[in-house]
């Protein structure tokens, strides 16, 4: 159970229920989750977090199912229950199909893997990464 | 430093030497990272590392490219040094431009903040999300 | 559900009774919480906890308010739902708002997402971080 | 070493001149770090984080050393080397002497044990916790 | 609940049954656990999985009881939920006593504390660790 | 560099001192890590430190040695350098072998591998699982 109460939409204030309706316009629903609604408690958090992502997950270099990935990768690395079950979700609704699915979670616990191997090992950086990020080169 | 001695090519017993040469056949390159000459000191765990990510990696419903990224995006949240840097040069050697990872860094910056804003609240997981999942539905 | 049974009080040999007795003194209430009582299958841990507790927890250079708040964006990071929930109900015993705890996981949040974005690139520290540092000043 | 370029003021585009020159403008200093010259490379980025930031470390009903404090409470759970030492320069800077940094680390330290010994017995919420947060009551 | 379907032993197909056969054979039992039964929704992660556990959790310098438990500190580090509770159960049917689980939780604390003390305040790695690593001395 | 300065034995107050002494006669060695000389700064938390590390670390039903493999997994999990360094090295001292170490790396790899694959699935603790530990039965 949250630790605040959720705000719904009829009991919400202007800035809250401005908020709620640019949430459902850009993302062509008509319905709140309960992370927004328990945000509103604080309404310029809402607002902050609002704007951050919806400038953050459009379309750009990257594709939007693309951005969806790294989200649920992020999020399944730290085991956040909530944003696991929402991000799957948001992901199927981007496009992942179930074998998509399959091969980020391989993907994903095998980072998870060697990186504890290689930070177990104290190992060096080799110096060939190091002259590559200092010219910013595309390639190695 | 590590806390176990590398081992390098002239120094491998026959399966390390073919780890080795199966790494460089596999990505066409002519030399051993640190990260390998440092696990090859256990040399079962070599093998099976590097037949796990010879099998995740490979092109699949998730191109090369994607599976990359998302190496990346975890070992950036697990804030791991080495996997940081050979990634980052991986990403870059498989298509990332720098556009792509200022999105890419964006996007996991934000993971990380929403998962501790939604576990903070100990906000409850929607039903639409349970139903969804319940069916495998690719939708929601 | 506990992987260990938890110990009431009218169960409890004569050590864990004194502790029992001592925290329900110490904070001025009449029960005991599920974590002691956990934490009671091994008297020794239970001892030090609490014992360590009571003397990190006490009024200091900080006050007992702002440890609580420390206690709850550390809970909050990790997402332990646990101390999540009992560290709210403490920090609000403690004197904290509604309008504090936004602010608290507004601070928690961003700090989660900037850690990643430096960890991410790499920066470097700079040097006049290290000077401050070697003579203990208290200004920058 | 970054795994990007950072940007010098003198090199900087119109975007990311304005930040930094607000940057130095709000905190009174007359010095960009590398943090800022790092992220510069993706302006979006810095300008979102830098008004983010703004937005939440300025003085509320929580004051600007309790929220440096908190940063810096999180950055060491994270153990991201080059946050905790520009948030330690920084909460120095804000009024943390010698005595609150060694208050601060310990209940820090107890925070990040206790939040493993009970999610690791996986220790039931207690319903008080739970009635509590129902109803958003500020006392336990 | 899971965000894919279970594959019980009836549905599945014939590489998913082999991997469950062997799954009971090797550990002498006649059930299946939810996690396998989830993870067969994707077969090469489900094979792949269990050949590595087969390999990495037999006997060796290491023997059953003390890898089991290394597997549980792991677990309750991470704090995964289905972790704690599958891998309690098979430290205990590995030989785990009461006694051992209190000393080992009491570890496992101390060490998630004092990780948080020694990375906090940025201690420089004293010189004799890197003299005994270099070499691979077994003594310090 | 540590972000406070470390005291030097001939610099320490008795209290001080008188945990250095302990120290060095406990672990039968004559010098002090920097660890310690760093905690010193704040001699509440170095003496609550090492009269835990004391009591948590004795053999008991967990031998010295299971005991440093442990804090070394633990300390690999959370990727702690210094930690890192120095309890590979007291684990050497402890027994533990080359072979030792791999196998241990290997298992928290693995686990650390197996819990997000877990978590990431949301896969449902097992009744069986829960049954055993209502009773604390030591067997499944």
């Amino acid at each position: 159970m949250a630790t605040v109460k959720m705000i719904e939409y009829d009991q919400a204030g202007p800035e809250v229920k401005a908020v709620y309706d640019d949430i459902m316009a850009t993302r062509k629903i008509d319905w709140i989750n309960n992370f927004w609604k328990v945000l509103a408690h604080h309404p310029p958090t809402l607002t902050r977090t609002w704007e951050s992502l919806k400038e953050v997950m459009q379309p750009g270099a990257l594709d939007p199912l693309t951005k969806e990935l790294i989200y649920l990768a992020v999020s399944v690395t730290n085991q956040c229950n909530y944003c696991i079950a929402s991000h799957t979700a948001a992901s199927r609704k981007a496009g992942m199909s179930d074998e998509m699915l399959g091969e980020l979670m391989a993907v994903v616990g095998m980072a998870n893997e060697t990186n504890r191997l290689v930070s177990g090992y104290q190992v060096e950086i080799d110096e060939r990464f190091k002259v590559s990020r200092a010219a910013n080169s595309p390639r190695l």
